[in-house]
């Protein structure tokens, strides 16, 4: 890579929420957070200063926390507020979902109420692909196009059940409720699955312990308050550091 | 039972294409075809003379060539053009759908083009709702919604498999391919899972072999022509007695 190489150049992919950019290393990539905010498959956009920051501060920890449970993670090093190195990965196209309470597109689709407890966790997977809407997919269904094995498919449930085993011990114990979370896992080029992306109010539903009071993107996407004041009260809650 | 009782007083149940009555017997019920036609879960419907009768001709092929392999269905006898005796079953609320090629739903769903061949067949369920318009659900959220355990899931999966490979088998020998085709299940009071409902151009995709020309319901959803004509002409060609 030529050291005249330009920021531009640099870029490799530009998300809604992040920025992939080259590193010196092949197999590494800098993620930086962005400062906007979009919720119904990019209807609703708006950018928030801070936003990133703060969606950093949250993935930091919570990717922290797995790692120190074993959780195998993406993350080479946290460079600055903003940014972090990660290992480069072939993204999976299945967003993974696991759900502990009944909220969002669930209830719209098999009339749950919001805020019912399920008996065991519920799993899904939809297909990452903004012109379809990211629609549910099934396993089989995710086999047969291609996007994953179903061996893959198993590993990415067991890592997502143990994730939320993690994550929801450590919410209860700040009184917090996780209702439910999306995960994304990257393939290694040794054909390993790790987790990737991020964890941070943007992809996880956490409500105050005891009611259904949202302290996470639901705020932005129901337009109940400051999207900041909210993640900045979390973060305080959860014990994250700004 | 009064010898008196009416015949609306022995109505328990009226479907879209059918009509279940109760009969002398606890344990059976007698299923009466109806000649209407719905389609686009009811907002498409109507009235063809003939089309009930060619229905129950189609269940009583299909339902006798599965049980001549091995498949057990809820039949207990066909008791004229219109009507079958049947065993008294708890339907599951699932609507089991098996595909061999693309069309229909999951083009719109997973962007596949129409008439690709799965490499497997695809077997997905649905949570019979007409609430909610009859939703895709995962096997998981099934068995998390009470609608059937994994265990009849599993079961459920493998019958339907099976069944293709039979109903496949005996299309392709008259130049005709299943696409796919939905099927539902029941549970007898004993707890075992048998076949129920109906095997029909309703409830099947069949094009011409080598094409991707309907021979079943979609005449009628897409409006291509006449559906007795269709469904007659389909009768002559996987010889179902009329």
């Amino acid at each position: 890579m030529a050291a005249t190489e330009t920021f531009s150049e640099k870029l490799l992919y530009e998300g809604k929420a992040k920025q992939i950019f080259k590193t010196a290393s092949q197999g590494e990539i800098l993620i930086r957070y962005k400062d906007s905010a979009t919720a119904f498959n990019g209807e609703k956009k708006e950018i928030i200063a801070g936003k990133g920051r703060l969606n950093m501060a949250f993935t930091k920890h919570f990717f922290t926390l797995l790692e120190n449970n074993g959780i195998k993670t993406h993350t080479v090093k946290y460079t600055d507020e903003l940014s972090m190195i990660a290992k480069k990965v072939e993204i999976i196209l299945l967003e993974t979902i696991v759900r502990n309470y009944a909220a969002g597109s669930i209830c719209k689709r098999l009339g749950y109420e919001k805020g019912v407890k399920f008996e065991e966790p519920v799993f899904e997977i939809f297909y990452k692909n903004d012109d379809l809407g990211d629609p549910l997919i099934t396993q089989e269904e995710a086999v047969s196009k291609g996007l994953a094995s179903a061996a893959e498919i198993n590993i990415i449930k067991n890592q997502a059940l143990a994730i939320n085993e993690i994550l929801s011990k450590y919410a209860d114990s700040k009184s917090v409720t996780l209702v439910d979370f999306k995960l994304e896992f990257g393939r290694l080029p040794d054909g390993e699955i790790i987790l990737a992306d991020e964890i941070s109010p943007d992809t996880c539903r956490f409500w105050k312990k005891g009611t259904t009071d949202s302290l996470d993107k639901d705020v932005f996407r129901e337009a109940k308050g400051s999207l900041i004041e909210s993640y900045t009260k979390l973060a305080g809650i959860l014990g994250v550091e700004l």
